[in-house]
């Protein structure tokens, strides 16, 4: 199991989001609160959009988050007003760097916590699936990498949900051939640099913790002390594993079997979420 | 704060020690019980002594010992009959090679859980006490490293409990004189090679935690059906930071402010231990 | 481009073998006199049989071998008397742990010196020859790690030159098939603990350099003086990617397109090798 | 012995400077043409200024500059008009993140190619130097970090080539009573974020390499076909060990024995430096 973050919004300082939160991500890194791991120290990884390049930057590493001082530099000195963060805890597979999220396609950026069942027996058939033209990419042992990169095969460029959802149904239905009743646990955000989908889904129904933030505006009027919230637009929002901090009115649980669109404007809270078969 | 094991007796897989037993030091690595930090991720070393060589070996590393292949594959192919084995939680030290225990010289090996409270303030006048002789093999900044090159200073090579007794109380004295109420508080094992000394000891006396294994013959007749014990002799002993799993009858806390020896022949366990003046 | 060394006979210390030659193994790692690359500081391997157990250790590291304190641990510290030790230099893939050599399954060593010609393009078909049930243990991304696994499938395990030439044969095929008109260049060594295979071949006959020492008698009579020999016997046989030092007549290179086998009794020097097609 | 860069001029992408050029401070990593040891693979630096703070950002890291992925990620994402770059050969000292170039201390940035002779007998007398309220920086056992902190208990705040002649002088002393007959050998470079001043000097007056760019004017003239020159301004200016790439008038050496200023306005091209007998 793993902890992520997603934040979209005025450009900040990571540091504001990564470490500063009473229960932030670096925390969580050490002492989640919720699901079963509740040390996530078999790596992390940040990425972030310069707002002067298309493609974003990755830094990913094996340590634990909470003692790496370049990750400690890079939040002290780096704004970004899009970036995903991840810390690992591995599930058996091999601690090394291309195993961290997030993983990066072009301008994308995925990051999962969770696992699909029986993935020893799985993989082969998963990469098979994978388009030949992406299969050198695949540089890790995970499942997150190859679920994104059969997302991408399924079209994540053009119809993120759709994609996302054949790659589920297609889990699904390799599980089952195989045996597995209940293949899929996962909650995942993925990103273009403009907007960021996220996902909250298990074929058992009983999906891994995801909360996303309330409007600025309301949680300014609850907690009007908030220094952060002074310096952030409206359209500000984060999406996260676990909340930062016990302020009530600032985290809303993302519904089982659902999924979210962060976007300029209006942003798309929420909709339902089904694999798709293929 | 950290979790330690020492071992003496007949030759083993290090595997036996380090990974099989219930709650294992791997384990505690991960999850320890007892103390303030429950994961002691910030690095780890093990030192053991091979049969032909007067030197033990000393493998340390960063990360995790949870996920550390390299040292999985050691305990699975490296037996001795006497090895150390410390898994590192960092009080905000830096987490490098030359901060993780056991640390050596010439045929000694050190290590430690607890802390020099003020260490930042006392760090440059404990140094100073160093033998000048000594004073390059300091390569790390941890107060663990430091009591070691004191106490070596002080006469280790001769006498080790009136060493480790003349470095706690330099320490004393120092601490005092900055204004440090309770300077420190220690779980100490050194040994040559043959004999083990392990210690128990803080200015406040409320030390941490510290178990040494009941006699073989002891623990055989309480568990007759540990197959371990079937291979070991009457003169193996472990001394541990805490329990390895939960049979009663096997583990013995030492007393505050004492220590023992495990040597060939009759142990020594256990007299008062007091810091000396110097 | 990287350096190896696979050693059999007495059982010595490590380090008599990689770091007390003239122009060791691990002085290549830093200045290779043969070859393209002359640094090979992109990660290192050893693996090596204990007495007491058939699996063999290995211990892997992402830096360079001329540093590493953990290497040098070992070799002051374990014999054996049958050992690979590997050195290597990125021919762009990835710097991870999982991409070192040696590369272990149940009882085999597997290292490779050389590439695979468009192995970005042939990576896939490759794969996809690996017996499904060997598929799991694929963890990183180098040609060799699937050479050794193609090898495996077309059955390494009973016939050692056989399943080797089928393997450079499939990859001579895919590679033409692909429009690669050399696909393949090698040095391999491959033990099952009891005998050691070694392999020089290229597509193009103009493999990269291997050597195999002369009987220890023979240059014990030119180097009387030679202290490592005085204590190892008539069967100590070493294989190198090249000489260790420049005495004269203790080295011999292998032919283009040969291989040998070392083994208890009389080696069997040398035969040829031919891809076999598949 | 190691090689550097400084930079100082026109905002640019990182790897513009590091990475781009014909033989770039990473091709040195790998294969410097000058000095001692041609491979510079024991770690490395980077410091930078961002706009919008007044403290640099240090990243660095044990392994290779050559092969690290999240080096090669920062060079491509972040710009800044003023940064230092440092790969190491160790000498012998320890590689750890706290041995590597730059070090910092608040605003400011030092790094350093060259050696104490002695050091070893030297590093206890030199720290005892230092300031007692800088001593806890300390964190490694290099003699370049020591240096720093000597310098700045000396005034490298308030003048800096004053503290740089003292340090020197102590160097020069302490190692002619240890019977040292030529202690220091040093390039050096320093920032406070605005100025860059850098030293050749070395008590045998032979100094390591070091060269500055000329004028960029001037580079134009003579290559008017550098895309690189038409972004940046006429106040752009390297300092870097050895030469990036051939190119006829761009690169002038230092001279023995002296130092310069890089700064707002004109530039301060050279000076004598002497060590100053403390």
């Amino acid at each position: 199991m793993c902890r992520w973050l997603a934040y979209s919004g005025t450009p900040v300082l990571l540091d504001d989001v990564l470490y500063r939160p009473q229960h932030s991500l670096i925390d969580q890194s050490l002492h989640a609160r919720m699901g079963v791991e509740t040390t996530n120290g078999d790596g992390f990884g940040i990425g972030w959009y310069a707002w002067h390049l298309r493609t974003p930057a990755v830094i990913r590493d094996t340590g634990p988050a909470w003692s790496n001082r370049n990750l400690r530099e890079i939040a002290d000195h780096v704004r970004s007003s899009l970036f995903f963060a991840h810390v690992r805890a591995s599930t058996g597979t091999t601690v090394q760097q291309t195993n961290c999220h997030p993983f990066r396609h072009g301008r994308w950026l995925w990051m999962h916590n969770g696992a699909i069942s029986g993935f020893h027996d799985l993989r082969r058939d998963l990469m098979l699936t994978v388009d030949p033209a992406l299969f050198p990419a695949l540089e890790g042992t995970t499942d997150s990498e190859v679920m994104f990169h059969v997302a991408l095969t399924f079209g994540l460029d053009g119809d993120p949900p759709g994609a996302v959802a054949r790659m589920a149904g297609l889990v699904e239905r390799l599980g089952h051939e195989q045996g597995v009743p209940q293949p899929l646990q996962m909650t995942v955000a993925v990103t273009d640099g403009e907007r960021i989908w996220f996902f909250r889904y298990s074929s058992g129904r009983d999906s891994r913790s995801l909360y996303y933030s309330s409007r600025v505006d309301d949680v300014r009027a609850l907690h009007p002390d908030l220094a952060f919230l002074r310096h952030v637009s409206e359209e500000t929002r984060l999406v996260v594993s676990e909340p930062l901090g016990d302020l009530p009115g600032v985290w809303n649980a993302v519904p089982e079997s659902s999924y979210g669109v962060i976007q300029p404007g209006q942003d798309q809270l929420l909709r339902d979420f089904e694999p798709e078969p293929v």
